[in-house]
């Protein structure tokens, strides 16, 4: 689903803007690069910055205009950091991808369209897209870097596509409420042996019940802690 | 109420990366840069990359142990990419937005913790921090560039603090349900006037109904619109 989505860089000046984004897209699953009459062509530069995306950059587009890139596009997104005048409707990266999800999933293309570096996209560029998105940020100093605009959008667009982090998990079994119990019991026994004073014992059992609760012990934690218990309960008894 | 985190950088090699971390941060409107133990001095290199954020750099603390660096937070996030033992529970950006801003909200102090650029944070860093964090991306090439990862957690950060985008928004008065009305009358009465054939009006109206909803015409749209209609049916008549 996300091979139906582009970054379309429009007259990029450094090469290595080139490579690092074409990095931040690989590592969120966006593959399809196209570079709008470039003001740098892709050399060493770029293909260090780019690092094992390198592919990403070698199978770029390059076409003279933007028509030409967004020929086969249903949603054409404009970036932008500025106001603009005669366009769609300024949205956000998180605004926007519900929209893009519903046009890719159908099967549609979408390009996000990036401007250059230092001027942005140009009216007549702009007039070419159908959707218009701007990043928050800092109003006192609004001045994304190239590639981490591209970041931003494609780590938005691989969060709805596939948001888990389960496969860096561990696979931990958490005690259960017995556990706990077990665990308060046992300190209390010991607490007993040591004739330690206790005005309200129910509400030190209840802070130190809400201490194993926020903690949230695995299994292994209740067995390493009940040793240790033990072999104290042996030695105060 | 931003001035209550940190980004805290442990061991980075790459001068150039320090720079580029400065400037993802201020673009958010993050400001506080912990540098611990740093392998790269900041230097022209690093200033150049940072742009105009390069005050971020020169203000930012250098310290020798972690432990300084973490020693007023609260929340100590760590940032992973990999799958780790002993640690806090995993979350992902978004996961752990909510909590941030509690905790940031009444006054406490909360660091983001990343760790050099090619080991990330060893296993002596992870456990002194009490949150674990993962930015969800291609399991096939997760190789985030340092600034990047910066620049997205600031990115959420700011969002969650203000995602507003108003002030890049024209103040546009939109059109009347009676000013697209207007519209389709009189496109009716001029192909009434042309002999257009039509075997279905009814249809014919709603389809053009819906155009109008979708296009969303703005007061001056409608103007210049019946302006046009106005001179068309004047010809035709």
């Amino acid at each position: 689903m996300l091979n139906n989505i582009k970054i379309v860089l429009c007259n990029t000046s450094h090469n290595g803007n080139i490579g690092s984004a074409a990095r931040a897209m690989k590592t969120m699953g966006i593959l399809n690069l196209v570079l709008v009459n470039p003001v740098a062509i892709p050399d060493d530069h770029t293909m260090a910055l780019a690092c094992n995306a390198a592919d990403v950059v070698r199978e770029a587009k390059i076409v003279t205009t933007l028509e030409e890139a967004l020929s086969d596009t249903v949603l054409a997104i404009g970036m932008t950091s500025r106001k603009r005048e005669y366009t769609p409707h300024l949205t956000t990266p998180k605004g926007i991808i519900p929209e893009i999800f519903s046009s890719i999933a159908s099967g549609d293309k979408t390009a996000i369209v990036f401007g250059s570096e230092r001027f942005g996209l140009s009216i007549e560029e702009l007039e070419k897209c159908n959707r218009l998105v701007t990043i928050p940020g800092n109003p006192e100093y609004f001045s994304l870097n190239l590639s981490q605009a591209v970041q931003i959008m494609c780590y938005e667009v691989y969060n709805k596509y596939n948001g888990s982090v389960a496969h860096l998990e561990q696979n931990t079994r958490l005690g259960s409420f017995a556990d706990n119990q077990g665990i308060l019991n046992q300190l209390e026994l010991i607490l007993s042996y040591a004739n330690y004073k206790n005005k309200d014992p129910i509400r030190t059992r209840r802070r130190l019940q809400n201490i194993l609760h926020k903690a949230n012990l695995e299994r292994e934690d209740v067995d390493l802690l009940r040793g240790m218990l033990k072999a104290i309960e042996v030695r105060v008894k």
